[in-house]
């Protein structure tokens, strides 16, 4: 499986989303240092000039291409679409990873419909909208058929990846795991975002966009917290096999980072 | 199966939102006019003074109350609970029927933040802060242990019903019917409310409080269409018998009008 991640070095470019910390700094890491570094790594944030390693991490490889990117504002998605057109002209964007996120943590008696609402917007509502935003890029990537000019779905042709959670599994949602992470606002987002990944894979499909869900596992970082099993390496070297080797059978998914199919 | 509905005469009082149209109206005609009238009808709307039908109900049965609730307004939820206190009084509330809905059409193209962001609020995040402010009557009606004291899940003692859609089926949104509903924003805040409402029967579990959502058919009303294949009477005749007959085995469940489980 893990060779799969050679895939990348067939992806004209990778576009990620929270690009500054946690999982997102990890993808550009691994993908700008590995043996299957893809032409052009797009890291994306909100406050580039905050974001200090992931600045270092461009300064040493050339293929890192820094733009801002607030996930919540419009104008801001907009604007960098504008930039990326630049940068990938008429290859397009070959894979779109949709990974910025936010934990709003609270339980049934602390809940407020502000923070259901904060969550929703930033998990689900942004990577529907910075998807249509990047169609024309994606679907520009997807008319050429991808590396070797094969008409499959994958990586080096279009893909759009949501990164989701197990937490917005509802069949899941029940029992000892339920009663330990009562987070209203982060699973109903998690949830509504495997329904516009589906939605999405449907509607994409006939450009030969790939679309799917994928859970990183529960991983040491600012999110995930100290107590987690999961390195952010280890999580990303799984993720990067199994994104590198989506093919057909996987449009439209919800899957763990080993690979599994996890129950909506 | 119908004959359940007979279990709405045991059952102190009802509490149905959004009763001044489609099927809360419905609901509060069917209830009232029944074999099986339960003992308060408790028949809320954003707007009384202009829900001339439900006015016209409320003057033939007398156990039908109309009360004030926007359920996108919080002042409003906690108005609302203060009245159905003085009514209900050391009684509580059996049964919640969070049933008030809005359908926000919008395909992938047409799709904005807002749209998503408004039927998320009435559908998903309003069902949720309801049930939180009506939890002490609830709460009071389940710690009676319902009709004959018996301490089983059901209507008898306490529930909160969730109405929900197929189309917030996550599994289901593939092929045909993906294809002929493309409705982000009403899709997408079905999927979380029934990650609201498994959640939320996970946490009013202890207190006996049942809780699950169910699908009411493609019914003909102002959100139906008229081409729908059911009538509204039909509906919730279909509907009363399964909520009549709920207990423990559907706590947390997803189930059609005809009682068989829906896939998340």
């Amino acid at each position: 499986l893990k060779g799969a991640a050679m895939n990348f070095k067939k992806c004209g470019s990778v576009l990620i989303t929270g690009a500054s910390r946690g999982l997102g700094l990890q993808l550009v890491d691994s993908l700008a240092s590995g043996q299957f570094s893809p032409g052009k790594i797009i890291a994306t944030c909100r406050n580039p000039g905050n974001a200090q390693e992931l600045q270092e991490l461009a300064e040493k490889h050339p293929n890192i291409h820094i733009i801002t990117l607030d996930v919540v504002n419009q104008e801001s998605i907009e604007k960098s679409v504008e930039e990326v057109s630049k940068l990938v002209q008429e290859e397009g964007l070959n894979c779109l990873i949709n990974n910025a996120g936010i934990k709003v943590v609270a339980d049934f008696h602390s809940v407020t419909a502000e923070m259901m609402i904060e969550n929703f917007h930033t998990n689900t509502v942004a990577p529907l909208m910075i998807t249509k935003a990047y169609l024309p890029l994606l679907k520009k990537a997807a008319s050429k058929g991808g590396a070797g000019g094969s008409a499959t779905m994958g990586i080096q042709r279009a893909a759009v990846i949501n990164m989701t959670s197990l937490l917005g599994s509802v069949e899941l949602a029940w029992g000892e795991r339920a009663n330990n992470f009562k987070w209203y606002p982060y699973r109903t987002s998690k949830s509504a975002l495997n329904m516009v990944s589906r939605c999405m894979a449907v509607d994409l499909e006939p450009d030969g966009i790939l679309c799917m869900a994928i859970h990183p596992g529960w991983v040491r970082t600012d999110m995930g917290g100290s107590e987690a099993p999961l390195s952010p390496e280890d999580s990303i070297s799984f993720m990067l096999s199994v994104i590198g080797g989506l093919t057909e059978k996987d449009h439209g998914s919800f899957l763990n980072f080993t690979g599994e199919q996890i129950p909506w």
